[in-house]
């Protein structure tokens, strides 16, 4: 089979790999679709984020849904045929952090198409994949394999909305609207926000924001102060989920949050400078989310019965082996929310 | 003007009453719509319920909506022809739990139409109402007066989903159907519950849950062990509303709820006896739900943003000089979901 | 070996075990001092409780301490000769509930000394004991092997505190002074409750509590009302321990606790007749709470690092030979708190 | 009266002051101790912190304590001849923030001595006070007047120690050995944590913390890599109290903290620059904590009932005729902790 392999920065190629055998936990799954995550983008044209670097070829990719080819002997309630949505995430269920239900901080995780470890876990964007049958989870048939692709990040952000406790009847600020941001539009709209304030440095991004039921859309490379209309009585959101990684999008937000706000940090930045006092002076509460885990299997179950809509933001789909061009339509904002490959 | 003043069980009279004026930091406003509430019934019925009693005469109702005649000289906001819906609760903001942020349990509390304290706090029944400023809340043009006085009730449900803490992802079961456990359908579902199942000894309130977004309704008079399949592994739901008051209703699901599972009791029933070797055993959480406070606002900006559809629930809209007839539909729960008098 | 079996109710037998093979993740432990709990109680008087019945001649005990004798091969962090606090606690680690990091609810656990399940899982009162190595926890020179006996009790204590949530600064209330009752108190001190007032129908226990710091002991046989003086303003109370499995104590304390205060229940005690309505409208909290899980580990370091003192408890200590004497005096609340039988 | 004003940097005189008269609702308090506070030093260094600065002779002060001297006629429950602790918080009670409870959030508060509003608001550094009876607290016979005087600094860390949530069992870190981190020793300790390590960058502090119980305190000067021993399996601690303001004590913690840990920022300090993806990938949570409310009563209860001993943290006890020397003595991190001013 063929799978999508990066070598260098820039170096991204279609090469053939051998499929592994199927053991007896295991699903073997035809992929159909796989998305092109920021991280993806990351790898392809810088090598890496942050101290994580490909030190080897890598197998990219962790968005995928494809059809069941192959089911292990031990394993119950999957039929060849079915399509699946697959979690890229696999922790090791015994250590320390596992055996307290945070599976995204094992010690051991394996998590498709990440240099975070040596060797690094090979991913997803293949013909044919294997896996753990956990990982799979049923599409309705109602749901397109390009959408059943959009499981993963929509457990991202379901994840970080999870972080930041209930939501029902709060004013939610996003500031950040690639795809994480505008799918947190769609978790925290699920989640009950009454009002939902989104900010970019860009228009289309934030266009796509109000596509997925945005309530106002606000373009502050245009107007740097556009959030003062939010700051009497100490601040009008109760709660900010940061998805660009940018310490002036998060800074810029505290005079626009009220005290005990809630802030759940979900883009990554580097080091970010902030005006500590202000934490501690209005009390805020500052929750990094990360990953998920539970949340992919109640990600399709939205998917599945319509209670999240999150086709507005597939901008296209593009054969695998366009892959170059699918990377540079990803990588434009003005352009692309989230770009898909096709791998059927 | 015109009130419905009960001075007895079955006793429920159209009689003129004078109207107050309006103090600086009050509203006027002509009552359009007021729904029955079961306690409405439980007045009419039965001169009260548990250790409440009328021991006056007491005008009846507290969900209301309607136009506002006149503005006190201290109000900044409003203005004469709005529309709003009025919160019947006015807590006194001094005692111990007002400055705690526990208004619903305020000690000196003032709810219209409420015999719990003498003399009675007057109802909301009635052609002119005045109300503090803070009570009020504006309607949008979409909402109509009828739905406009259903935001009393879905206050009360959005209450108990704040009571169960947060909902996205989880399997929920609501026992008992009428107008509260099928605003919970809505209100958990806005809070983001994937599953939600409903049980009833009736199948008339059961097919209204389902018309608001029930994904099972289970009619528990019909097959006492319908909840079965719902007991492997310890029980599958993780969150359980009890809104039918009934010690069977709620001991009958302990088997379907899993361990730490979340009950929210937000129906009234006199004393039950309950296995609480199970609630220790399982390590359940038995939570009251008591009105409401803050979430009368959120109640009012959901139906405006059309964030949840309570139309289906309006049973039918009767004059209010029809009391008599509106109390016996409102009591016939194969007849009768929500039913609404007509002030105007 | 030898072992206390218990046969039938009343027929407590000392009988010769064979001691089974240690396993490379395995300790063997000579048991020092072995707490009688309730539950062995009633084994001894009525063969079970509730449902649970002895169907078969079972080794009783699961409060105890001794000397590792073996260490399993795959073992690191023991010695031959430590004195430890044995877990009667063994969750299976993979079920669903064990991966959430709650082991008490673990779908196939083995708790010694519990006729729960089928064929019953074997006790501790035995001269041998073989465990696996995350059951043993090492005790401090400074704490005696029948307080080391004691982790057991003190972490059920510990684990329905950390039900409770934070304490600091709490009002606290414990119905029903027998050993959980007064380690509630010790345990609820421990966490910052600032007033702790225990309530019993006898004075003997009341006094344990009181020597292991209640600021006020009720006998609630002698004075019905004696909670009354805590009833002003909806209630004085902020949590509510409820140890005793009575359904008096339990609903007997519902005016003296505030609105929105936390029950936590720790007594078993089969059906219970309770107001509802009042759970309801003060919005109680009532939480069951069973068994522990990572608590023991905190309970042996607070008797390590002296920061729980719960000698004052520890009525006798009685050859395991003179079980019946041991049993008796156990079951006898006017003598005896806590009866350790010594297995050396 | 006199009264201690500071009039700018270095510039703290003794100076004669009116004595306002006593409403209703008041009480006149004779001051005996106060405790000079960081913030007080940094008026008297610095003539303000951060954005806030002296702009008129403002009376220094907020942790004292006295004795009643007059009564007003609205006021039950307090003596003439009382000994009292001082609150100096004096919310407004009506805002938004107060009416959900949290007042140290008042859009309207008064807080003795501080120079965040115009006019500031005088401090309590004289010989007579009148305050608003709710801020006064009832001493024990066996408080000190010096002791009682830190139950405003009590009452912070108390507040802090909430902010984190429950502390039994949990490995706790503070960073930074003030009078504050020092106190939250004492309060983590009450509050529950097992074992507590203090860092500072000097040893005179790191000694105080130990003799408060601390179990382990290092110099991260002396050995900057101390803490490197606490980050096997990605972190001890469960919990950091950053009481330094310090951005290198706040980030070198981060590799020692467990993922969920949870931050609670008290120490004040500008601009910090942190690595946002440890924060992300940890899920850390980093939580303000400014002031407190309920915690004064509770401060006051916990050092009448003898359990928290805060008296070895007072260093020293001066005239307020040698304010100058007394603030020159607190100013000395390796000779003093808490100074105490006598005001008798």
């Amino acid at each position: 089979m063929e799978a999508l392999i990066i070598h260098a920065p820039g170096d991204l190629r279609v090469e053939e790999v051998p499929t592994p055998g199927t053991l007896p936990h295991q699903l073997k799954v035809r992929v159909r679709c796989g998305g092109i995550c920021g991280s993806d983008l990351h790898y392809y044209q810088h090598g890496g984020f942050g101290t994580v670097r490909i030190q080897q070829p890598m197998i990219l990719g962790h968005e995928v849904s494809g059809v069941i080819e192959a089911v292990g002997s031990g394993v119950t309630g999957f039929t060849v045929g079915e399509r699946v949505a697959v979690s890229p995430s696999h922790p090791c269920g015994q250590c320390r952090y596992c055996q307290q239900g945070l599976q995204n901080h094992c010690l051991d995780m394996r998590y498709f198409g990440s240099a975070m470890r040596m060797p690094h876990v090979q991913g997803a964007f293949r013909q044919e994949l294997v896996v753990d049958a956990t990982q799979a989870h049923r599409l309705a048939a109602s749901v397109s394999d390009a959408v059943g692709a959009l499981a993963e990040p929509l457990s991202v952000a379901l994840h970080a909305v999870r972080r930041a406790g209930p939501l029902v009847g709060q004013n939610v600020l996003v500031t950040g609207c690639g795809p994480i941001g505008a799918l947190l539009v769609v978790a925290a709209r699920r989640a009950g926000a009454t009002h939902i304030t989104v900010t970019d440095v860009a228009n289309a991004p934030l266009r796509s924001a109000e596509k997925v039921g945005a309530d106002e859309a606000l373009n502050v490379a245009d107007d740097p102060a556009a959030l003062a209309r939010h700051e009497a009585d100490k601040g009008h959101f109760d709660v900010l989920f940061e998805a660009s990684g940018n310490e002036r999008a998060l800074a810029g937000a505290f005079a626009a949050l009220r005290p005990r706000g809630v802030i759940v940090q979900v883009g990554l930045g580097g080091n970010m400078t902030l005006p500590i006092n202000t934490i501690v002076a209005k009390e805020f509460d500052l929750r990094g989310a990360f990953r998920f885990h539970e949340e992919f299997a109640t990600a399709v179950t939205l998917l599945n019965k319509g209670l999240a809509d999150v086709k507005p933001l597939i901008s296209a789909t593009l054969p695998y082996r366009d892959a170059g061009r699918a990377f540079a339509l990803a990588a434009d904002r003005s352009q692309a929310m989230k770009v898909v490959l096709d791998f059927s």
